[in-house]
């Protein structure tokens, strides 16, 4: 029996304890990124779901290699979400709070056409924070984000109920 | 007559004056990335070229959006080159000099295999620090790197001299 893509996900990853802190069980996607067979599934995979977007946004670094593969993968365009201050000229920011003090997230609002359908990626569903303010922003520009795509959600931080109603997707979750 | 690649990125490219200071015509690729048409000519531009890597090596943060489509369309893995502290677990590292300071870059060697052959990517070849390190730092730890791709060099500031020797080339000097 051919193996499901969570089950090769799983098998492509590395686990690393007590990163970044102690007692926690760090699941490094370098491994699977390195894997070609592991990562042109994992950008099949998302591919399918998604065929009719417009452009790809990544969030800052991670999200930049899953995204840029999968906007490839699908022929369209990339958009890069940004730590403040990393973007030249004129930029749309939207802060939110962290467990600890907050950040700042930017884009290119002239690179995005007024309701144009954007599929949002990142490596992780934690939180949800950053997705929520990443989805946000892009929606603030006019975009009309059509989903998010992660390779693994930690179900035990509660990012999927930050993201109720809207279009989540993860490949495995732990 | 159809434009050559050079002429595309360059038509693709938004200038901004005075970043990241006063007097810079600083030339940002976001507009690039996001056009469907240009962002797949120049990962295709790119990959003619290198048909025979077996892992694409892209640096910390552009180049991962450049090395991961281009990893992606050469059906090989992607190796992220980061900068200090953002790899989990154990890594190999180098350190060089920047016109004031020094910097740190890593990879996880483990991803590696032994005299791979790895192809380094970055959006901008501008004095080279970096992309010498980069090279260096995957020889460091087995691999056999192909050459440098990148999509605008900057050739007033000398990036190709301090890689005499190395295959390297950008689609576009300025």
């Amino acid at each position: 029996m051919s193996r499901t893509i969570a089950e090769l996900v799983e098998g492509a990853l590395r686990d690393i304890p007590d990163f970044p802190a102690p007692g926690v069980l760090f699941k490094d996607i370098t491994p699977l990124l390195a894997d070609p067979t592991a990562f042109a599934a994992v950008i099949a995979d998302m591919a399918a779901r998604h065929r009719a977007v417009q452009l790809v946004a990544g969030v800052e670094a991670r999200g930049f290699v899953i995204g840029a593969a999968l906007a490839h993968a699908l022929g369209v365009g990339f958009i890069p979400v940004r730590k403040a201050g990393k973007l030249p000229g004129r930029t749309a920011s939207l802060s939110y709070d962290l467990e600890y003090g907050s950040a700042t997230i930017e884009v290119h609002a002239d690179d995005i056409p007024g309701g144009a359908r954007v599929l949002l990626v990142d490596d992780v569903l934690a939180t949800g924070g950053t997705a929520v303010a990443a989805w946000d922003l892009l929606e603030s520009v006019g975009a009309e984000v059509t989903g998010f795509e992660v390779i693994i959600e930690l179900a035990a931080l509660g990012g999927r109920e930050r993201l109720a109603g809207r279009d989540v997707h993860a490949l495995l979750t732990v």
